[in-house]
């Protein structure tokens, strides 16, 4: 065997070089839902518990959690501890072996997800994990349409993409058969003409029954929804909703799957969102929180109805890296942190007492606050050019200037935004602290003043 | 924010508890490709080098890479050391922005991959990097179809289960619109009834051809291909084939995207397998051998006039982890280990000079030797009841008693094989020593004689 190497390049070196991270990046990184030449990446050299440093210095608070996956912040000693010890003992083991870091994860997966979701099938990522769920529906019911909502994401690949209900399906929805979207609820611009959140309950459920006879529940394999849509706008279903998609897929032999990738460990201030609503879907996917992405890594966790479906006949469905070691260890050191140091209850803590008041009252202080809603770690303010007409700020699948300033604004302020449309998200880590959370607020509430300052005096 | 935890699991003592590992693996863990009752999985519970240990204590060479992944091997100091630093300096960064760890990795990559492959868009792994380079493909040429081989395999997710050809595809072929498959060159079991490799390749050609004529080349977006079809079979394509497909996708404005997935990497000798034909394709995927799967990650190597498509208009496509700066610093690292220890080459020699002369004097002593094949350290041997005939020893897409028995004496005589329907593959760590690699032959050698025994025994 050759000679070992022994000159190398130092990670923590090319991490810090702004410069060259810059330079190469422009030459040779393509990037994820972009036009290649009209973007000029951010470069982070540096982060730590919930800030980041970019190339010049500037400290910035992540108001974003990265994708709102970093849900322990950066740097957190155990889990880097964790992925650093299981580097050492065993980096990688294939899917059809048994490995010790993997069972420890999914036991301890399992016994945070609610009712019999008692199995799980490691994949890399949300949208694998959506696209294996939605295979094992289908194979589970012999039927084949997926019903999923309009205002959703669901991931990036083939089938994950025409599930979704983002324009980031337009360019996509090509060649995709038994994808079909209907209307969640959504008060604030209610699909139904409800005017009460009780309204819309019993307005959703009766257009997703409709949907349902008028697909036909023969075809119908299942129903996918984030429990809370994330991405799309933070929006808390009413009570009840879920309870009774619950009820329509069980009349009908439809599986639910509860995609938590964004929702899910404990950014709602519980393990998974969906158990606000006291429910147990039959899959629900995960990633992102499982491991503060510390490692690429997501799943199923299943049923065991659907799981006796594949006891005795193979799951025709499988990865290279299902249940990686590595990805496992920090899920491990993640979840157990989790559980000591109380960050679901934290979590829900700073939704009551810090986003809640702080955000309602930023909204009575600013006219482009059309609402805030949200719950634990995981918020939006929807912004609106008209209160009244509640004209959003931003056209869906759009930007503005407007919008553009808010952002401009706010990175001016120290804080790292998450934009979409005509909206802000504050979906920090969610083991920030009080004091950090409030420090975020008060830059979005003087950002917001400037922002509108800076528009009035340029069209004014 | 809460206190900071104290106790926790250690992740060499949960990888190192064969026990634990199994039950909880039996009673939580959903496994790729299986029927979760009729498995039992082999625990591994350490890996060194070229070797894995198993529950029992049992040392067992690994000639498989795990699913022909790991490269370099387990532990290699070097990748360990860089995921360590690099967990150390920043664990994760979001795709939007800069990061230097994954400006290097594609520095790297891009510094090997042939021709003007100058771009890299990163992903998880290989699945959903032939997710992507299909989308760029349909996108780049405005058409939708994709052409691919029977006898191929290009990944799990719905799409790319369909592209492929193999027996994995038929549960999910549903739905699927747009995919074709047509039949690459096989000498060994001619789908043209060709004698020569010469025959094989015009007649494989003219069968693309006539394909493309007939399906309509104004429909055909992109010719995907392994670049030597791996767990299909290693059939190293005869001389000319690919610069034929080359052109004819140059003649019909056909993306020619070369899935490296397996192949990639130093697998056959080179850095890619495409390089043997001296080809450039427009779109070359990658994953394992790229970090030697320490760390999940993908991608799709991207020409200039492909980029170009996307410069001022976005590319609809991401994933959250694209670029993981952990996933990044294992590729980093692994990419000097092979310029460094010239390990391409060393592949090409083991294959020159260990694996074609040990095989093949195998496959004189072996009635059930059909016919050896390979390149570097890529090879296969494929079992057959019968030389005249051909007859295969187990039935496509199944097992038979007779390969569980060269399967069990395998392991038996201390090797861990690679088994696909009546193949075995030779396929190690490509940086094995010749001694290592001879010890593996030897061991097959006893298991095919023992095997062949044992079953005639029975069979009496
Ligand atoms: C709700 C939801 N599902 C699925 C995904 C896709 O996850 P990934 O980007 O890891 O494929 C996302 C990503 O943002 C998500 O928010
Ligand atoms: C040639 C080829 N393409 C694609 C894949 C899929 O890769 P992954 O399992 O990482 O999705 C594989 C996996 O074995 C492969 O061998």
């Amino acid at each position: 065997m050759p000679e070992t190497v022994t000159t190398h390049a130092s990670m923590r070196a090319l991490t810090e070089d702004a410069d060259r991270a810059y330079e190469l990046d422009r030459q040779h990184v393509f990037h994820s839902w972009s036009a290649q030449e009209l973007i000029n990446p951010l470069v982070i050299t540096r982060a730590e518990g919930s800030y980041v440093w970019d190339g010049q210095g500037r400290k910035l608070l992540d108001f974003t959690s990265q994708l709102v996956y970093t849900n322990l912040g950066h740097g957190h000693p155990r889990i880097v501890e964790a992925i650093q010890e299981q580097a050492a003992a065993l980096c990688t083991v294939a899917p059809q072996y048994a490995n010790g870091t993997r069972s420890e994860a999914a036991r301890l997966i399992a016994s945070h997800t609610p009712g019999d979701l008692n199995r799980v099938f490691f994949t890399n990522g949300g949208a694998d994990a959506n696209e294996h769920a939605i295979r094992m529906a289908r194979l589970h019911t012999g039927k084949h349409k997926v019903l999923s909502t309009y205002r959703s994401y669901h991931g990036g690949t083939q089938l994950a993409i025409n599930v979704t209900g983002d324009p980031r399906r337009w360019p996509n929805d090509t060649g995709s058969t038994g994808n079909v979207h209907f209307f969640g609820p959504f008060l604030y611009r209610s699909p139904f003409h409800s005017t009460t959140e009780q309204e819309e309950r019993e307005r959703a459920l009766d257009h997703l029954e409709q949907v349902i006879a008028l697909e036909g529940p023969s075809t119908i394999a299942a129903v996918i929804l984030e429990s809370i849509p994330g991405t799309a706008g933070i929006m808390i279903p009413p009570p009840g909703y879920l309870r009774g998609v619950r009820e329509l897929c069980d009349k009908h032999g439809i599986v639910f799957i509860a995609d938590e990738v964004m929702s899910g460990f404990g950014r709602s201030g519980e393990w998974f969102a969906i158990e606000h609503a006291g429910v147990v879907p039959d899959l629900l996917t995960f990633a992102k929180g499982v491991n503060s992405g510390y490692v690429p890594l997501g799943g199923v966790a299943i049923s065991d109805a659907i799981f006796q479906s594949f006891a005795k006949r193979p799951y025709p469905g499988g990865l290279t890296y299902s249940g990686h070691p590595l990805a496992c260890a920090a899920a491990v050191a993640s979840i157990e942190v989790m559980e000591a140091e109380r960050i679901v209850e934290h979590s829900a803590a700073l939704g009551e007492e810090v986003f809640g008041p702080s955000l309602r009252s930023l909204a009575e202080r600013h006219q482009w606050i059309g609402e805030v809603r949200g719950v634990g770690a995981f918020w939006a303010i929807e912004l609106v050019a008209d209160r009244e007409t509640r004209e959003p700020l931003a056209p869906y699948g759009g930007s503005s200037p407007e919008m553009g300033a808010v952002i401009a604004a706010t990175m001016a302020n120290g804080v790292l935004p998450f934009a979409n449309f005509n909206r802000i998200h504050a979906v920090p880590p969610i083991n920030i602290s009080a004091e950090e959370a409030g420090e975020g607020i008060r830059a979005l509430d003087a950002a917001l003043g400037e922002a509108r300052a800076a528009v009035a005096s340029v069209t004014g």
